[in-house]
């Protein structure tokens, strides 16, 4: 298998397809939109989990685990909800398979039939909620603070591998509150966790908003965001956590007697990140070598190959680098020694490369002798001959300074791909040739908005939390506007 | 809602519902033989997940994630793998809902009607073969060492919360090797992390064996197998591991060219735990009071419950346990301080107790004076006075304690019911009246091992691995024997 990608100028979309395959990150499964997640992509996933779980218990929230299907009859309680969800459900009507006596196929036992279809959950809010109704009386048994993680399917019909598939996996926080600025409190207090993760692990800056009303999530009263810009100038929702208001709580009759004794509709949140977030990964950082990985979310950070013509040099440069690999791993750095005979260095060096390994070393007979190792950072492709001694030392820091370094450069990116437009003609072209996301005024109707998409393609990205108010007219109807918000094309 | 349990005497089944219900681990949901797994049991098996995980990991396994869905051709390509799980698929035969214009009702969309049926994964050998069919060129290929956390759904009419449910969680590693003596290894090995997570963390002792013909695994040429016993005197399968020879190679073509140059098909294992781990957890060691947890998987092991009359008294009680905490927390103890004022201290205990917390310190206004505080274990109800000094060196060396005594304990109890029956007689009064496991002689036939589980339900758990060769008679037919096998009646 060739080793060499398409290039980004030649093909985006193609360098990502090729990239996600030959780093070995995931392939199509023959399931119509499924994935599998590659042992290489998995272990990132793994890394992605465990940071935000612990920053979710840090916060008070536990897990839990709620049912895979949910009752069809659930999803109508919520109208909008289910206008939402509708058009994209995998539904299960029977329970059994048999093989047919006549052609000995084996066929579903139209016997076995649901009296109710159920749905495999795109989302878990209505089953989730017809739960808590059994677990909320007073307000004693609030907050409740709980976290899933599962599986979830939405029936897309055009995929691409983590971006978008109709299986992805993800974690959905579901929170009740006594209440209402209690619930806003937890849905902005999740944002700023998605907006650390992206930036401190993923080395992803981020803008933090709020969706307009026509891009929220089918339920919500406000959707809150994290956006984040891709190399080819495109927007990518990363992470969102809606305010509810009580829509749940009504939909399903959960109530609680408040501390006066009324009863009142509880307040409620939800909010998730997923397997997308490895797309938004790949294509912060990566190029045309393949993937770049920051430090902290590296599955492997650093690989050592020894150089050697005879076994005899091998035994030498495997006695030096031991101590080495041993060193690295009592620091918790994750490290690889390849002294695999069936394989070249060259190969080995592009198989890290494309993998995404921070930092490689190699060592050959002239190292030995001189007492140096050379060292191979993968985020700037710079290799320096760095001394032998206190190499554990280097290594740590640098891998430190990779991950900075890699915030910095993709904050560079994005902020000088962050256009204001005054007019319509700048508008357009700035979308059309320049991409990026472009802060423009805007009439505040939902009319507007979808004029622009349809003319440009570019939509709301978000209002930025922290934007200024200013007046201005709408890039598109010349409306008055107090505030300028964030367009851009969206994967 | 009365902490009460019913005792395991008066009826064993309800004690057992009561309890996930009480401990707050489990609940149905109202997704026909669908738990809902509640913040406390879910903890218990994150703990289960993250020891095995890194078990498995130490022995050279990765983990990856397979599609939930499984077109309902490949079911059919291994014939008894089919035979086994067809009765049991639910079954996704469509991908929209719609809202009918007439009745306003959220009805499933005739219109799309997948072509072929996906079954939500009973069990993934045929989507992860049919995968690694792609993966799988050369001998440099092998061995694939892949393990999947994941939901499974198995339509099961009769359901009980953890021990059988429609879907339910756990780990299923599918290996893939170039010989059969490797693969045997593999499943060998895998069942011995089983058998070691069941007795060093579960506290739980079990047999180990090989299933017979009849008993075993849909598509498997041996399926071992681990074999605990629950305190009603039947036994519980906890962990299987299989050998599959060349069956899901053959049916999906699966084949390497070796180092010769020849091809040739590949060998395979899979093996799994479930979320049913916990019933067996529960099951070992809990009592009337409720759960009572090894302190090595209880996600809080020590409860300091302070008991005063006065605001006053409380700030002292906070100022002398706080450090206590600090410390206990410095050693990676996980404990709850619970200063609660809403709570009393007997409803405290109770609670603390119900679910399973292994020690539990309290302290007074007379504590206070003489430097002493109150020490509760779990497992044998004991309350101790102990010195205050050292009281964290104390807690340390008791956790230790509990989890060796629970396992002693355990294992006696085991011990002592496991008999050996040398005729009918004996043997059906043995199963009718004081359960347990029954060693005796079978001829080796699935009619005999059929007619004695009509006669009496009990079934073989397995041909222990460390069996005696020994000369006898079957116990029903009289037959030739050449060694006993274990017999149970079993959840």
């Amino acid at each position: 298998m060739s080793k060499k990608l398409t290039t980004r100028e030649d093909n985006y979309s193609n360098w990502y397809n090729e990239l996600v395959g030959k780093a070995d990150l995931a392939e199509h499964s023959e399931v119509r939109g499924c994935m599998v997640i590659k042992p290489h992509g998995f272990a990132i996933w793994e890394k992605m989990q465990r940071s935000l779980d612990d920053m979710f218990k840090e916060t008070g929230h536990v897990n839990a685990y709620f049912p895979i299907f949910i009752p069809k009859s659930y999803f109508s309680k919520e109208a909008s909800h289910v206008e939402g969800f509708a058009k994209e459900c995998a539904v299960v009507t029977h329970y059994r398979l048999k093989t047919d006596p006549e052609t000995g196929e084996v066929v579903v036992d139209e016997t076995a039939k649901l009296e109710e279809e159920l749905i495999v959950r795109p989302t878990s809010e209505t089953i989730i909620w017809n739960t808590y109704k059994g677990w909320i009386q007073s307000y004693r048994d609030l907050p409740i603070l709980v976290n899933q993680w599962a599986n979830v399917v939405r029936w897309e019909m055009r995929t691409r591998l983590f971006l978008r598939t109709a299986e992805f996996l993800w974690q959905e926080g579901h929170t009740a509150h006594a209440t209402k600025q209690e619930a806003i409190s937890e849905a902005e207090q999740m944002l700023d966790v998605y907006a650390t993760f992206a930036e401190e692990w993923m080395a992803m800056p981020v803008i933090k908003g709020v969706k307009t009303e026509s891009e929220r999530f089918a339920g919500a009263l406000d959707t809150y965001c994290i956006e984040a810009l891709m190399q080819d100038g495109k927007a990518l929702q990363a992470g969102t956590s809606h305010f509810l208001g009580q829509n749940f709580a009504k939909a399903f009759d959960v109530k609680y007697v408040n501390k006066e004794g009324k009863e009142e509709y509880v307040w409620a949140t939800s909010w998730g990140v997923s397997t997308r977030l490895i797309g938004g990964l790949i294509m912060t950082h990566s190029d045309d070598n393949g993937l770049v990985l920051p430090p902290k979310l590296a599955p492997i950070q650093v690989a050592i190959v020894p150089i050697y013509r005879s076994m005899e040099q091998l035994e030498q440069l495997q006695d030096k680098l031991k101590p080495l690999v041993a060193e690295l791993k009592k620091r918790k750095i994750s490290v690889v020694f390849d002294d695999d005979d069936n394989r070249k260095p060259g190969w080995k060096f592009a198989e890290y490369e494309m993998k995404g390994v921070p930092i490689r070393l190699a060592m050959g007979p002239r190292d030995l002798e001189n007492n140096t190792i050379e060292l191979a950072r993968r985020d700037t492709l710079e290799k320096t001959n760095v001394s032998f001694e206190n190499v554990a030392d280097t290594v740590e820091g640098l891998l430190e300074t990779i991950q900075s370094d890699m915030l910095a450069k993709a904050r560079a990116y994005r902020d000088s791909n962050m256009h204001n437009a005054d007019t319509w003609e700048e508008f357009t072209d700035i979308i059309a040739n320049k991409g990026g996301f472009v802060s423009a005024h805007w009439d505040g109707t939902s009319e507007t908005e979808e004029q622009i998409k349809q003319k440009t393609k570019a939509t709301i990205r978000c209002i930025p939390l922290e934007n200024k108010k200013e007046s201005g007219k709408c890039i598109l109807t010349g409306n008055p506007s107090e505030q300028r918000v964030l367009f851009a094309k969206a994967y």
